[in-house]
């Protein structure tokens, strides 16, 4: 890696200056386009534009039958989601590398193809999909937030990249993310800090958070993330929608740069983002079944197991063990809430919930913490010295955090992980509900709180836990905070925190701030239960349906 | 890891003791038990105890049938087992720990059960298996050949061991191995040297090289080694038996300590050794049906696949892609012989063979070479300050070969693993058959040479290359030398070699004294193929043994 002469404000503004001047001949007047709390995607609506309109709001089903039918072209769909990605974008400055015009020619051949054989090209055809600024795409830069890497344009598409225009998905554009990709939050001198779908003083989470403003203000349908301690799973809980952190060996990741590249102590994983379950699911089911492993060799053989999947989603009585704390960090009401009501419905449903012990997380983020700087830090400035851009506090203290470790003294603390991992899969093994089975899935709050202030982001426990043993977690959403019934402070309960973070996190509580934003919890399975976790959450999702339903009935809500 | 006071001789002489008074009620008259190259097992028979002799000489599914219809005893069976593995012991010192009081009680208690109950405990009831001491087993040491580790007993059992006898398999012994591990031969201080079945001047093989002599001289029908580079492989190809080196998450490996543990940039894996092919197929069944996932975190969610099995067993047209030499050290004579005439029999029954290109193994062989010295030898030198044993000379060139590097820099010689692995993975998918077909198996070299004395070995390249990509490999007897058509010396036929260890191999050719010994040869499949590799193996053998058949019926041999 050599270093640039040139002051990393002139490559910055270069590399803004592309992106604008693509995003120019679509931009619209936000004058009146506030933050709003409930149907956020009204923000970006195109009243104007019915059809536009039409296609941005169908689910993917839908939007697959419609191109299937000949009812819309690709080239319609792939403009309509240009157009509202690029509203998202001036709401939340969400995009980074823009992709449109090569989009819309792709979408083109496509149409032409469908019209000449009467045939999609795949179980995606027609599908725009947006990429975290991190997937490799042929021609254009995977920056990851770094200046020194602008201008270096992939000599060719990552694997998952093939395998999705294999499939007929059309590429529209890349996404924001956090320096060092590291951190909850979306923020880089490069393309500058995102923000929230509902508010522009709330972070959207992070680090793939350019994915969940742009799903959230239906800009895009599908989104494709990286996920080594929650960068998935925080902007999607953060926006209340979906997201699957597989486990790492289940998606591709040969041609995504990351981070502190070659560790292979804790890895990273890719996962899909999108609106709504089904997509969810419709997307593991094809990417895993075009056998991956063929073209990366980090993926395991394991084709989508459908048995697997219908027996979880037609099984009458789930074992769930249930996180209602991790015992560091004590979530907000909203969500504390939500986990009991949600269990309430679960139990009357038939299913069976058992309390999970969390008193080994500690222990385990702490071994988790140790990696972070066993290189000192120097992956990191490696990258950061190229261009010379400034740190973000967090990252400065991360690299500055450690000195490096030697090679034997890693190895040691890979025996500690390991010993933590049996003795987490010895737990799942040995504990029992009172009916004497094992536990399915776990149910777990996603975060200790929902949307929050940019720069006030700290614990990541409740996801980087799934990172570190390597299991498939889920996020989606169940609820949205309701200040009449979550209160307004956690403090005034005379709430006695834990300790400093918990205090921290007690303390950010506002349900005056929040009220209306989205809860979100998680579902987790075991390594490479990507099909039980998917199977439980429709299980799960259909019953909290039915209970908000019975009860809004009941209560004339 | 503190260090001892006590002189590292007096440890020596205490083990030794303990394991000799053990053996003693067994010993036998050995002088005329001379060296000898065709039915090497002769050298090791109980002619005056018939049912020893019969027991021992059944294949494990014989065995299993005779202890199912209640023919012989689980105590029978160990205890003639235990009397053959004393008369393999004093031909070839190849016994480490000796469990034979404790596995003769438990046969008595199988037996018991099964008197009760008329089943069997399950699919190894009673059946005799013998572990690299390398295995936990409680309340026995795991000594990898280290002095420092002696008198340390295992406070329980590997999860292998384990699942082994839940189905009723009964350890009688541990066996030895190579100081390090890493290591193609047998030997250390605490053990002393492990001697080839056939020849006490040359090697067994190693690393696990206590087990290739004791199944040889049928006093063992079933073991388990760990194989790194060919630890498995290199043993089981002297001794002109099978073994199994599966993918590294394939066997569990929880609570089988290693040298250089912790390290995860190229995984050691556990595997069987077994006498004939079918008995290393069920065992593989048997292990991987078991769930072994559920116990070892590392472990991949992989249950056996008949299927895969069963059509690949059937496959009237296999592609085969062949290698004679790996371009760096080529293959002995009666190697390349046996390549050649195997091929020829498998194109003659309908299977189509294309030459597989090698020219990256160097490259790949580099990486892994420049892996083992990244800790600077600190894992081995600590071991080995314990209790302060000379050094192997290998093993003091290996820690002194190079200075440790530093955490960054080992991430980045995992890149360049990975960018490796992928270009093996792509070309594997476009190397394609005549027919337009890709390979599903290759067929190699086991090793460069036949059997070799004692110290001469040096060359690992057409094992360990398996390891760095972690696919399945298998190695498998075909032949024999035969002076009278591989010739008596390489060099006289005024071969040029390729480069230094080239010329020394094949030098290291002397049909007069290898006349006789096992030819093997390794068949290979992709990451977590063992169910092909399997298969291919069992249509390979056959027509082998067919092609063999009818030559042999058509010249009157």
């Amino acid at each position: 890696m050599g270093t640039i002469q040139q002051p990393w404000e002139q490559i910055v503004s270069k590399k803004r200056a592309i992106r604008d001047k693509l995003l120019a001949p679509y931009l619209v007047d936000i004058e009146h386009r506030v933050p709003r709390m409930d149907h956020v995607d009204c923000r970006s609506r195109l009243e104007n534009e019915p059809e536009v309109q039409e296609i941005t709001d169908l689910d993917l089903t839908g939007l697959l039958k419609r191109l299937e039918t000949g009812q819309f072209t690709a080239h319609q769909v792939i403009l309509s989601y240009i157009k509202r990605a690029v509203v998202a974008h001036q709401l939340t400055n969400c995009l980074t590398e823009v992709l449109f015009d090569e989009a819309l020619q792709q979408a083109k051949k496509l149409d032409a193809e469908f019209t000449s054989t009467g045939k999609l090209k795949g179980p995606l055809h027609g599908i725009p999909i947006t990429l975290k600024d991190q997937f490799n795409v042929k021609g254009v830069d995977s920056t990851l937030g770094y200046v020194g890497r602008s201008f270096q344009p992939a000599s060719e598409d990552a694997v998952l990249v093939q395998i999705l225009k294999d499939m007929g998905a059309i590429v529209i554009a890349k996404t924001n993310l956090c320096q060092s990709i590291m951190w909850g939050e979306t923020e880089n001198p490069l393309w500058g800090l995102t923000t929230n779908p509902r508010n522009p003083a709330f972070t959207p989470g992070g680090s793939t958070g350019g994915e969940g403003p742009l799903l959230a203000l239906h800009g895009s349908i599908l989104g494709f993330g990286t996920d080594i301690g929650g960068s998935i799973r925080i902007p999607q809980s953060f926006a209340g929608l979906y997201g699957l952190k597989p486990s790492s060996s289940r998606f591709p990741y040969e041609g995504v740069p990351v981070s502190t590249q070659g560790q292979e102590h804790v890895p990273s994983s890719i996962g899909p983002m999108t609106r709504d379950l089904s997509s969810l699911t419709y997307i593991t089911k094809q990417i895993t079944t075009s056998q991956p492993w063929s073209l990366d060799p980090r993926c395991t053989p394991l084709p989508w197991n459908e048995p697997i999947y219908k027996s979880t989603q037609s099984n009458p009585s789930l074992v769930i063990g249930l996180i209602l704390t991790d015992g560091i960090v004590t979530p907000h009401p909203p969500i504390t809430r939500a986990l009991h009501e949600l269990s309430t419905a679960l139990t009357a449903a038939g299913h069976e919930l058992v309390s999970w012990d969390t008193t080994d997380h500690a222990g385990c983020i702490e071994i988790m913490d140790t990696y972070y700087t066993v290189d000192g830090g120097e992956d990191i400035r490696r990258d950061m010295d190229v261009a010379g851009e400034p740190y973000l506090p967090h990252v400065q203290a991360l690299v500055n955090r450690g000195t490096p470790i030697s090679v034997y003294e890693y190895w040691q603390l890979n025996r500690r992980k390991h010993a933590a991992q049996k003795k987490y899969l010895d737990k799942w093994r040995t504990t029992l509900a009172p009916s004497g089975r094992t536990v399915d899935v776990l149910l777990a709050p996603a975060m200790p709180h929902t949307g929050i202030p940019h720069r006030t982001f700290r614990w990541v426990g409740y996801t980087k836990i799934w990172n570190f043993l390597d299991y498939t977690a889920l996020t989606f959403p169940v609820d949205r905070v309701r200040r009449e019934m979550d209160g307004v402070s956690g403090m005034e309960e005379g709430y006695v925190p834990r300790n400093e973070l918990d205090g921290w996190n007690w303390k950010l509580y506002d349900g005056d701030a929040v009220d209306g934003y989205p809860v979100n919890l998680q579902i987790i399975g075991k390594k490479l239960e990507e099909e039980k976790v998917l199977g439980a959450a429709s299980v799960i999702e259909r019953i909290w349906m039915e209970y908000v339903g019975g009860k809004n009935g009941g209560n004339g809500e």
